[in-house]
């Protein structure tokens, strides 16, 4: 199995969602995944350090993407205009994957080790963004503040946009939860 | 030794803060702890469940009051104003372990496994606040938004006071985020 593996890394998550979602996460091996893709272990290990990373694969290109969108907000933006261009690349990313995110989704809410892993990328993610921000001119608190903000509304236009059987875009629920925001903090 | 032993919590708790300071957390028994504070391990496994809970206890004494507090607050209180009550309570549990509370966020901050506890703690922390808020009459998604605001103001204002030199109270850090968020809010 030297040869080059058209695809293998699709094939490999998609396996894996399968067989997660038919026989549960802690069922499932990596054996048996790399069998459903028709590939090795091997391969499997070349492109995932673990069977919990085929879920994570991803977040560090999301992560760098929400990143570069603050480096790249027009100068004079507020910290929360650059919070807002970080979800806007957010939410290219994700209408990208979608079909993959809701079975992905479910499968992490049914297991705590995922769970605790999908909040450490969380914590990660603020972290990036915080300096991000600190690199831009916003002042130490404020900008933890402000990147911490980013990935509450983050996560409140996730969990909507995911079961949206309608599959309206990110971008409204992203939209509307700052607009939430804004609203809890001015008459709070 | 099924003698009762006056203070056994508190002298296991101190012995362990002391011994993952020295050692490192990762490096550190639960026989060695026991031993540290004269008792036996069996007398650890009645209060604690495993070395890692001994930085965790009182997390969900600290969860049911700032829930009370919000079940209290009076009729007609805003979201962050229910917030705020919760606050005002975790402050007040904050200034009575202020002792321990530095060096456990020190050992916390050098093992990932206790970040994760600790972000899991804070998870359930959020979704715990999110269901007072709702059975207040607030609305579903409001609810989410506010709570993890809540664990947000909360984590800035920790930060601050934790390493605070000159200990002022956690509630004026808690009232400086809340005035900041309002802020970064208005103009973003």
């Amino acid at each position: 199995m030297g040869r080059w593996q058209p695809d293998a890394r699709a094939r490999l998550q998609e396996a894996a969602l399968a067989l997660y979602g038919e026989r549960g996460y802690d069922e499932t091996t990596v054996a048996e995944i790399a069998e459903r893709a028709g590939l090795t272990k091997r391969t499997f290990f070349r492109y995932f350090a673990d069977k919990r990373e085929v879920l994570f694969w991803g977040s560090e290109l999301l992560e760098q993407q929400m990143v570069a969108a603050i480096e790249a907000a027009p100068a004079g933006a507020s910290p929360l205009g650059m919070i807002g261009a970080a979800l806007d690349a957010a939410a290219q990313r994700f209408e990208e994957v979608r079909d993959f995110t809701g079975p992905r989704h479910r499968i992490i809410a049914s297991s705590r080790e995922l769970q605790e892993r999908e909040l450490i990328k969380a914590a990660s993610l603020s972290a990036a963004m915080a300096q991000a921000l600190r690199a831009r001119g916003v002042a130490d608190n404020a900008a933890t503040l402000t990147a911490l903000t980013g990935t509450t509304l983050m996560h409140v236009a996730f969990e909507q946009w995911v079961d949206d059987p309608q599959r309206r875009p990110f971008a409204l629920f992203a939209g509307d939860a700052l607009a939430q925001l804004r609203d809890i903090a001015a008459t709070g």
